[in-house]
């Protein structure tokens, strides 16, 4: 089982420093510290147990360490930075592996330019040795890059040549979309094995400058103070303590959310219990409150919830979302965070929570909203239900679906869209006319169109249990592409890219004997032999 | 060898009526009359065969019945409209050629929209019958959809429950993008194999209108007669004959394209002659000349070229364009088209010839651009050396790189970008330094970045031949998956949503054993057998 909770002081891969303002992440990793079998971490290459910690870093970055205003990137092994993902464990994973590693990276990256976009901390990539495949594509998820020039270190992208598979967490879609790099050079860097260099590199803008190796420490240096000097928050962070999880064969408990596996249908039922008791009211008793406060907390056992669902439940294919608590008291956390969201610590959490949203719309599980009486889908919670597939509302139910002013935009999808938008496409001023109405009770809310399916209490049992088995009944595969097809209407962002179509290219990839067969390009890699291809273009 | 020529007078399968301003296109698929062994054309299902001869009758309209305002698309078998693909087809297809299949029939159905939007021709989907699978696909090409209500006809995507695989030419994302369907109804829609039927589906956007069947015939007349009121246009059309082809094992020739294939080294030359001898200078001399005027055949050609590569070529994965011709000619013909873009047959020219330069952007084999003296890369031609994934200029070429005013939109990517552009995203004005130079030699075309590399005369051959080497020795699925995603920077619009995302997910899930292995569900369409799944997500 993988656990995706740690700590910097059990990080086995990075050290984490803080001084003042600069924040300094180095790669270290560790060869023999592998998450599986078979294969060693050679040259700062990494497997999920590395990313795992680079995102845990990241977060508690924006919670622990407001007062970063630049975060370094830079490797501890000398004359490399990072050799990407272990072609090892890739040719030694399944196909499912394999996708959601890269899923989980590609989220990393996307928090770090979460960070720079909402926070306005600065990531600078200080590459002090060659930085190839996944390494390049860390740095590219930076708002800058340096590469030192010792007439040997380089960037690259050598998956196509080298292993016949693309760039696996967004390089490609970064390179000519994010860095907007002509695409006849993008053309030639991702089919050259060895790369670029210092001039060269910036010249096509595959960096953002160089430094012999004499000079390298000091121009990070001088261009670190140069953004430091730009930036002046300096608030005191909160601590992010580990998780409590009680976990049985069929189960998974953390305090505001609750897993039931029913791994014989292929389904889960993930209940996520609203606020209780009293909440604070002022910034300093959130401060305070640290990372107890519900959206925090909750939200933070959701994440966990999903990675854990994804990687370790692979055969569930179904999700019921359910909510449990008073819409009031969801609607007051949501009113009180709205009020404050240009405090840090609020701006933090509601960003916290769109993104773990984001990771709900980018999950490659079906997931059913149920409501029934005592059901909180309002306000952040409302964004459970429209970010599922489709929703049933039991009849009878009294008014547990409502918006707040966290569902005008705060909480968006990687599209850009409101998840309210992105349903009224066709429609958009129903999104108005919910926020005028506020709050719904089932036949209002299937009127104007918020849910699915509102079934009777003489049907609701059985048509929940139809429509459950008849969902894990489908093809896992068709559904996946279906799924990814049908959530994101609408306009197309970087992120969208990188999930939907450089994702899907890359599965399609990973299964062809050209790269996975016994001939195959990733079979033989660091291989004597060579790499056989069946030549027809598909 | 699969053929793509093709004429009204040897349709098998559909009728093409004209009645003035009205055309109807009828299908009656003949069961026997398939492209390969081994299944029959039940209920108007179709294979490329059948959509050959759409794509044929979808060109004609534009050229030869300009006068033609409304098409209505309708069946002749009764209680059947179209059943889609034919999954056995489909279940005996090789990977390549399905994923081929799809492409083109996608490009159909992009064919009618493009008509629609730049001819301002209405497409009528008259649903006599059940529309199932590709067959609403088609309908929802269509601008507007009836369905007949006799109890029994539905629309439906039944892909995903009964195949295991995605609707394969833009059904859903035609849903969700075009007809802004609400994304948990068209997850309802997309998994349940009946469909819907008149009521409902009006209700959920899926169709709309529809008529019982005693008025359905009156009803779509009623309709056609509000559309064509409201259009005036009548011109007459312009004949488009029978394309000269030579061909030998080696090659293929036309009057302005001539294709060398070196399938030992798995590429193939393509060089485009420009236009020669006296142009017409006035549309009366173009509607005379006909279809023997440069932009119109030279641009059929390379269509049918493509064509031929794309599905009788597999294994060539490397086509070098290149032009020949004077400069001054083509931009003279550029000029032209530009000046008379108004006239109905000039538009008509343009919007083919930005149709068949979408065809080249969408083809998955890579392209270089080779300028020599006598190129003539101006204009229009201009556009193929955009499209190419790098491109090669002889250091002494002497001004064979020009623009004309057709580079300015007239030929827009599948994005909605000019392929300069799309060129130059980090740099826009570099598009309207472009424009003010207008006419480049080598040093200025790579100092303004209109080139990828300049090698000198001594370098010349060397270059080209281990560029050539080297991109014929990659994996070509990988290439094909890098092409699609540094091809398409910036926007992404419903067309490159279709071949980018969802066609990337439908390669994905053609080659996954719950689709195509011995138990998997496209396999086992129509065997008493039932499909097993493994269920583990992806």
């Amino acid at each position: 089982m993988i656990n995706f909770q740690t700590a910097p002081e059990r990080y086995q891969h990075w050290k984490l420093e803080v001084n003042g303002p600069v924040a300094t992440l180095s790669m270290d990793v560790q060869e023999d510290q592998t998450l599986a079998e078979g294969y060693k971490l050679k040259l700062n290459s990494y497997d999920l147990g590395v990313d795992i910690e680079l995102a845990d870093a990241v977060q508690r970055l924006r919670f622990e360490h407001p007062d970063v205003a630049v975060v370094v990137i830079t490797s501890l092994k000398p004359r490399i930075f990072c050799a990407g993902a272990n072609i090892y464990m890739l040719g030694s994973s399944s196909h499912a592996f394999k996708v959601n590693f890269c899923k989980f990276t590609n989220e990393t990256r996307c928090a770090i330019e979460d960070d720079s976009r909402h926070s306005g901390r600065r990531y600078i990539a200080a590459l002090n040795g060659t930085a190839s495949g996944g390494g390049y594509e860390l740095a590219i998820a930076c708002d800058e890059i340096y590469l030192v020039d010792d007439g040997n270190s380089a960037v690259s992208l050598p998956e196509v040549p080298l292993l016949g598979v693309l760039p696996g967490t967004g390089g490609l879609t970064r390179l000519v979309d994010k860095r907007k790099v002509r695409r006849d050079r993008a053309d030639v860097f991702s089919t050259l094995a060895e790369g670029l260099k210092g001039k060269r590199a910036q010249e096509w803008g595959l960096i953002d400058g160089y430094f012999p190796t004499s000079k390298f420490a000091g121009g990070i240096d001088s261009r670190v103070a140069q953004l430091v000097s730009a930036q002046s928050a300096n608030p005191s962070g909160i601590k992010l303590n580990p998780l409590e999880i009680e976990s049985t064969s069929g189960s998974r408990h953390y305090k505001y959310i609750r897993v039931t596996l029913h791994r014989e249908q292929r389904y889960a039922d993930l209940t996520m219990l609203g606020p209780d008791g009293p909440q604070p009211t002022t910034v300093e008793q959130v401060q305070e409150l640290g990372d107890a406060y519900w959206p925090l907390q909750a939200y933070r056992e959701l994440d966990d919830a999903l990675l854990h669902l994804r990687v370790n439940e692979p055969e569930i294919g179904l999700v019921c979302l359910r909510t449990e608590g008073r819409v009031e008291s969801v609607l007051s956390v949501d009113q009180f965070l709205a009020a404050n969201r240009d405090h840090w610590l609020e701006r933090e959490i509601i960003v916290h929570m769109a993104r773990v949203l984001r990771r709900l719309d980018l999950t490659a599980k079906s997931f059913f909203a149920i409501v029934e009486p005592n059901s909180c889908f309002a306000g952040n919670l409302l964004e459970l239900l429209l970010a599922s597939d489709r929703s049933y509302m039991l009849m009878d139910d009294q008014n547990s679906v409502a918006v707040s002013d966290l569902n005008t935009g705060a909480l968006p999808m990687s599209n850009g869209l409101t998840r309210l938008q992105s349903r009224f496409l066709a429609e958009p001023d129903k999104t108005d006319e919910v926020f005028q109405k506020q709050r719904f009770n089932t036949e209002e809310a299937e009127e104007i169109g918020l849910i699915t399916f509102a079934p009777d209490d003489l049907d609701w049992e059985d048509e929940i249990r139809v429509a459950i088995e008849e969902r894990t009944s489908l093809s896992p595969d068709a559904l996946t592409g279906m799924e990814a097809s049908l959530r994101f209407a609408g306009p197309e962002t970087l992120d969208t890219k990188i999930y939907g179509r450089l994702t899907a290219w890359q599965n399609w990839i990973f299964q062809r004997p050209n790269a996975v067969g016994p001939e195959g390009a990733l079979t033989n890699y660091g291989k004597p032999t060579q790499a056989h291809f069946d030549y027809k273009r598909t």
